[in-house]
């Protein structure tokens, strides 16, 4: 039986709506696809394959071809995470995001590469290089890292599979293994919709994590939303898992905002982040991965200048954008907390879906 | 009548204890000064001094010749705060944090220069300069802050009569005009205890805060402490001050971190804030000046070496401290709303103390 | 008699034209103000006033109504300079650019403050602070630094008096007192004209530098214009003003450029600085401050959205820009050598200005 | 024949001495790899291998479970790297940083990650992850980049051969498909020894460049050592080539300093670059990884402090370092220009080695 979203449990968090799918596909174009490897590894004793590949597209057309403005915020760097650099340098996005596990960043940026070659012939030949974005945390509990399951067949899946329907969450693509709080966490997703002053205009946040952080003390002591006399101790997993992980965060909208004003909205993912719990803790990997669809720049132009439309940040929108992002953060990470199921994995290892009865319903 | 800490009014803000003061004096040999002005102002119509300074000195020798570990960390950058960058280069602090309003600034950075050279009369002889470093809100809705009612000479005051006691909270020094999300805001404090592993150390976290930031809305809609049932609209700012304003923190320890670690810590006073109900609005300066007692580095030396004693990162403590940073600057901003009392300032304008029966008892 | 910018004794710097004046100003509308104190102080024995004030404004408008695109870029950060986190927070600047020594700091922002006050009675009032920038460097060898000579007065002197002349060279303004690689140095100026592909458009690149660094054998071991069989040790300074000091550079552009590019541009100040000899020393404020004037954006509009207009990065125009800063910038320090005289300050002390013999001529 | 290093040419690059071997080796305990791939592709029409490897170990010691101090600089992002995040978050570093071509970093990666899971069993198991370090420039011109000759095994061995020796440079390794300055680059070393004050201790720095950046007109209008009166144009290498590219800096010392002190070292390796002529073009990712021998970290410790040893800043020798970290830069660069010998490639193409005649003898 599916699990369901925390807003479809009775609690709704912060005061902005969010948009009909409540999901990062909700930003027009948006895709998201998931390639989910369950199951025990043959010739090994006892270990498994719990992990996957998530991929993330901000559009149906050639990335490379029509780069959208993008910008990247490290709020913890204990992460291994692939492309930001240059990411940041040219505020430009022109690969799909991909989300893997630690030890799969290469086999995920290989296929991701062999993609974008398969695609774009004059990358390497008359053009330069793609920049290619892949985040990563680790999910060593239930997953068999070191035997590395995930192959370069599988981002290319991933991308391939990608659809603008409302993502699946939980226990899902890259979230298979992942465990957030002590629960089984992994993908969630929210959105949220800003009307702008005197009706001009909508705009859509979304927002999609790949959960894998924190402690139940953190979630107990800090989450407006549990009940605090129902909180009890579960053994299920390991110290590492439990006190340290990651938090990718992927943001997208289609609000017309230029690389910097995008960077500002991504640090406030980090409120969100801290409201469910979580202090970032020393050994995680916290970062936030943003673009915005609204324009699309052409990898070749004869054109001499571009222009970029921004909001002017003296009026209330760019309030209601942090604002947006933020809770749309906390949303998602609360998502894939209430979607997860309890999930097995190696040496007999099974991670408890997050009880809940745990909530302040 | 003296408002309460909000611990003392029966909530606790997270799992660790706070030090005997709850302030940040508890660290040891910090001290804290606050000049005051609060009067009508003589030949002008209706327009009031609602402003002063606040002093934190690290501890009770000469800090230009005994300079501790600092660092910063910008999680919004619409403020004037000056002394950042040299702060962030070297990893020093060698001058009193100062606080003040916006436009005294000036006054408050040459108040600060002329105590630094009368106590040391060789900076710019023969050794260099000093780095001086002042942060500001802007209290323009209560304070007349175009008519620069901070002098240079508040400034070593603040300085002068700084102790180690239990500093004063709300409408009081640079705290005197400030307001925080729609109510009266100001100066706050708090602080948090952690054990080491195996009792072999307990180390202080002291966390001062100059609030002026938030809208009702926000406290309302994210903060886990305010009975949402009795919440009302009051207006009594102006819009400026709802949406925008500015949070300037001060973190305190004598916890062995260098300025990389240091900066980690403070990295995490966005968790406290955000925890409030802040989103770090564009209109606000949202700053943490952070330094560690822990050890002393003389300006002059004949050494060629000097050792620096830090946490390995690896164990439990660093999580202690993030979460010890975010749990003490959430209380010190609480503390600001709890201990602040209606305050009247120029054009005939109140603002209202917050009422504590907001809060969920 | 005059002494002669370096092109005009027959070196060229780079490969690039100069534009009509060689000087910041031939970016349009671009103004420089320089206002000189250097004289004996009364009741003080051999104690001289050697120091200034230098003013940069954008345009001839009222520039906190009409901003402009700006970053900065700190190569070393040990400086005091003020107005850079808000400049790179919002990418913009609103006040005049103000260089002066290291402990007017506050003098010329309460001055520029009271300036910007004048100009604009609804900053504090109906609308919120203004962010004033001031760069400074040491000039404690020749003016007695610890007297505070310079006042508010003068820098707002320095802004009214700023025009689109070509600006004064040398001991001049905020330069009067600089010691650059041991020789008299202070204010220099250049330019550079780009040709966009196809002539469509020619692009002016301003710069101006406050120089106040390096040693003799710096100069005579890394730049490649001095005729090393001519070199000779002179001692006419302190160790600090050789082996550190600063060197602040504001470089202008009518390049239309965002935040983002003009940034990567600042960047590139620091290649010239290299070239001249400069290793960017311990104790060096080396700090960059760039705008362009291509657009205005307006502090009060009704608009929702803003553009801004900017090059395709993939055209030539990006790298010529990049040659241009950095060889503006080379040429604006030799021309802050070169025009510079020897000049007599406190303690009976005088700098010698530069031998034009040193150079490879 | 063997090619020279620029000192055996008689050209002597600033004032400082370099060590023995005038190599990244010089610094005790550092050893370098190279894989070389040269060779046409089999069923393919015209494309060649013309690629490879190159492993830096900071020492013979098993680096995951003995960590040093790192920082990286990036002066241009538009490059590919990996592992800068984690490095600059902990100040560590605890893989070998690797060397290769844009599309080689998965490969590459892969076969680090594959060595550090050998040599570790516990990482993924009772452990966390490790953070591996991967630099990379664009060999297309010379290197059928799209047919991803590198495999992990070349990572492997790379890692598995590197020496202490004298390291081999110009086209070997990552190198052996570079081009600078439109003449044959490649893999460039020298290194620089400073002497404490008082002659207390002898201090190391040593760098390693892959380069490829730069045109022909760069070098002949920027370089100090060019006999511009020997310059011709030649017609080797395409556009792209000229306008871009990038360069990898990896910078050791054995001199105590920590992570922020080696990143304000990094950074004067921009001075260097500067130097010979570049100015870091757009599409050109610049980037800087340094280390510290001087003390190293086990990953594993029972103890709850770690000491850190660093220099006094206020003394010449962090002047001395920068200048250091400048010139070996510089020189290395000549050097991979010197070393480097003329290399056929794909399509026929053909880069001509530096003619030795170009330089002012």
């Amino acid at each position: 039986m599916e699990r369901k979203k925390i807003r479809d449990l009775g609690i709704v968090v912060g005061q902005l709506p969010p948009g009909p799918k409540n999901c990062l596909t909700d930003v027009q174009g948006v895709r998201v696809g998931h390639v989910t490897l369950h199951h025990p590894l043959a010739n090994a004793d006892n270990e498994w394959a719990c992990t996957g590949v998530t991929a993330i597209l901000p559009h149906e057309e050639n990335i490379f071809q029509n780069k959208v403005v993008a910008a990247s915020y490290v709020f913890n760097g204990f992460g291994k995470s692939t492309g930001l650099v240059q990411m940041n340098e040219l505020g430009r996005l022109e690969s799909p995001i991909m989300l893997t596990n630690t030890f799969s960043i290469p086999a995920v940026t290989q296929g991701t590469l062999e993609y974008l070659l398969e695609q774009n012939p004059e990358i390497g030949e008359t053009t330069g290089t793609a920049n290619i974005v892949v985040g990563e945390c680790n999910d060593s509990y239930l997953n068999s890292i070191r035997m590395m399951s995930v192959k370069p067949e599988h981002a290319k899946e991933a991308i391939r599979i990608a659809s603008t329907d409302k993502a699946m969450e939980g226990a899902v693509g890259a979230g298979t293994g992942m465990v957030c709080f002590g629960y089984k966490g992994g993908i969630g997703c929210s959105s949220r919709l800003v009307v702008d002053d005197g009706e001009q205009g909508v705009y859509t946040i979304g927002c999609l994590v790949l959960s894998n952080f924190g402690t139940q003390d953190e979630l107990y002591s800090y989450n407006r939303f549990i009940d605090t006399e129902k909180k009890r101790r579960v053994e299920n997993n390991n110290e590492d898992a439990q006190t340290d992980g990651s938090i990718m965060i992927v943001l997208a909208t289609d609000a017309p905002v230029n690389e910097r004003q995008l960077q500002r909205m991504a640090k406030r993912c980090g409120i969100g982040l801290g409201r469910t719990g979580s202090h970032m803790s020393h050994g995680s990997g916290d970062i936030v991965m943003a673009f915005s669809t609204s324009q699309t720049f052409p990898h070749f132009s004869s054109d001499r200048l571009e222009q970029q439309f921004l909001f002017r940040e003296d009026k209330r929108m760019m309030n209601m954008l942090f604002c947006a992002a933020a809770e749309a953060t906390e949303e998602a990470i609360l998502n894939s907390l209430t979607r997860a199921k309890t999930t097995i994995g190696r040496k007999g290892r099974e991670v408890e879906e997050f009880p809940l009865d745990l909530l302040k319903l």
